[in-house]
């Protein structure tokens, strides 16, 4: 491997790739049609310590992606050792983290092992939690196969599980070493969860970027039907918006804070639903149209961009409805239980235009004034 | 607090001040004698977030210390909500993580708030993982009353719980901002924990520092009296000392492992015993004997070294004897489970003089010949 370069090997693949710069935490992020064949040989790129590799996955995405996963790092003479949890956000929790430290014990997972994640969010969070803190953290890659994960969690190393007082209340920030993304597995991704996942490309659009949302307009058709290249580029342009952010403020201190634009009511849709009614990326759709309702009534971007927005929204085929039956109270608790809060007033994400951001730090009674 | 300078507030305490410096992550640690008495202020030096902080102490340590510390918290405007769990080595596991997640929880512990570790090495390491993973990290604080937490746990940033299958095999790397210790604390620690501390202090000197070295040959008994200004000085040299192996390299990927000199015989020990017969250091001490004796035995430092280290242990009250008791096999195993090995060969760190260390690739059966 040593004689050919990363780039070079890439370059057979016809592949994209974007670097995430955080100095000696930097990595890159491979983006594809068809590379899950091709993740023993990235891997291989990354001078791991040593050949035992755990790959975890669930048992839906394992039934589709772990033969062709494995016999890809096989070929490549690493020695991989499967872990698979039950599919399912309830799944993310401190008992199916404890039985992941027990499987790598048991599949003598050392020091300087690479920990695989192939599936969504929840193995994403699930295994990188797991990967930052045994042994105090190894070599973790992430082969996200949705499309929210491959667009949100591949740039910004959050990792987590829940608690049952709250979502995502335990975690680390820890970066992977490699992410390799395969279009692909998007064939055979439910459509509503690929919609869902549309939610956060849309906002990219809307925060970072007026030329994807702009593609996005035009081009929406053509993604929703897969296209391999579209999509190829679309995911690469999302990875390269987020990396922008997350280079600034790695740990969220205040700039990245803009990524949750749309989650503050988006987190309180899905705790007021326990988590069963919507996907993530729906309850987020709503927050977003919330959002920029709310910037338009404050007078911070005008009509055309809030129209906008909302058409994008409706026409990847997502609500911008909050839901009629969900209580008032219910809905402002749950913002008032989100982990951003400080002092009782909330960091809230507005737009004054597209690609144009801005904090309005509202207590949860203005906030209320608005639903 | 403001117009008052750091460096100033310190004065007027007569402490001494160590810096770690680790760029963004960089934090002062304040050793003195009284100095638990000004812990509120030293924090509100610290500019937090938060009035509400946790602090995380154990049955022992909080009957001592837990109202000196909450008084001064409170005098500083703070607002203390207190967790305690029961002393002892077998508290740090996941069962004791989660209980404290729960309380953190009930105690409105917000992102900005501190957490405070009030105790020995299982209380800095138990609430320093809580506060490395609770909404992804707290300030952390660390106010260690034990000699082996001052010398060791207040510089490197590591936390960790144990596993049935090792101990710290869960952890994070993850700075505290403020570290405060008061060597009046020393007093209340019984004696035999007090000379088990000492196996560290005289670890320093041998891998990093003659001039302590020979300080400790000096003015053992003074120290062994807990003579508060020759306390407060050995303990800033040893956290300078160690500061200086971090800086170089925070996450142990190569060079901080010198710091486990004397600890892959030692951690052999403790788990052969189930650790219930040696403390750390009392192993760690033997552990070290045997490093210095195997250096000697293999040519790397003079026999005046072998002596004068066997000599400094002996006199500090810590036993050098592999314990006759204990087969070797069992030691041997123990040693081959160490989570520092690497493709069955440990990374033995020796010493070829007072202050210069040599790592050597030992296989098992050659580390065994020692025996």
């Amino acid at each position: 491997m040593s004689s050919v370069s990363f780039a070079q090997q890439l370059a057979t693949f016809s592949t994209e790739m974007v670097t995430v710069n955080l100095g000696s935490r930097s990595y890159p992020i491979v983006i594809g049609a068809g590379i899950l064949a091709d993740l023993g040989r990235l891997l291989r790129g990354q001078d791991l310590g040593h050949n035992r590799v755990a790959v975890v996955t669930d048992s839906v995405v394992g039934k589709l992606y772990r033969e062709k996963a494995v016999e890809s790092l096989v070929a490549a003479d690493f020695d991989p050792f499967v872990i698979e949890v039950p599919a399912g956000e309830e799944q993310k929790n401190l008992v199916w983290l404890s039985f992941l430290y027990d499987k790598l014990i048991e599949g003598r997972i050392e020091r300087r092992s690479a920990i695989i994640a192939l599936g969504g969010g929840v193995v994403g969070d699930l295994a990188g939690f797991a990967a930052a803190t045994f042994q105090r953290g190894l070599p973790f890659v992430q082969v996200p196969t949705t499309l929210l994960a491959q667009v949100d969690a591949s740039v910004g190393g959050k990792t987590a599980i829940n608690h049952p007082a709250g979502k995502n209340l335990i975690g680390a920030f820890y970066q992977p070493r490699l992410v390799v993304i395969d279009v692909n597995t998007l064939a055979t991704l439910p459509q509503r969860e690929f919609l869902a996942g549309m939610a956060e490309v849309i906002k990219y659009g809307i925060i970072l970027s007026p030329d994807l949302f702009s593609l996005l307009e035009q081009q929406l058709e053509r993604l929703l039907q897969l296209d391999p290249t579209l999509l190829t580029s679309v995911i690469k342009t999302c990875c390269q918006l987020k990396a922008l952010v997350v280079e600034e403020d790695e740990t969220e201190s205040d700039y990245r804070a803009i990524l949750n634009f749309g989650h503050t009511l988006g987190h309180a849709i899905e705790s007021a639903t326990n988590y069963q009614q919507y996907l993530h990326g729906e309850a987020v759709a709503i927050g977003m149209s919330f959002a920029t309702q709310l910037s338009y009534r404050r007078g911070l971007c005008n009509a055309t961009v809030n129209e906008r927005v909302q058409r994008l929204i409706t026409n990847a085929g997502l609500s911008i409805m909050v839901p009629k039956d969900l209580r008032k109270e219910h809905l402002l608790s749950g913002v008032a239980t989100d982990k951003k809060i400080t002092d009782g007033k909330v960091k809230f994400v507005c737009i004054e235009d597209l690609g144009k951001t801005r904090f309005e730090s509202l207590s949860v009674e203005e906030l209320s004034d608005y639903l």
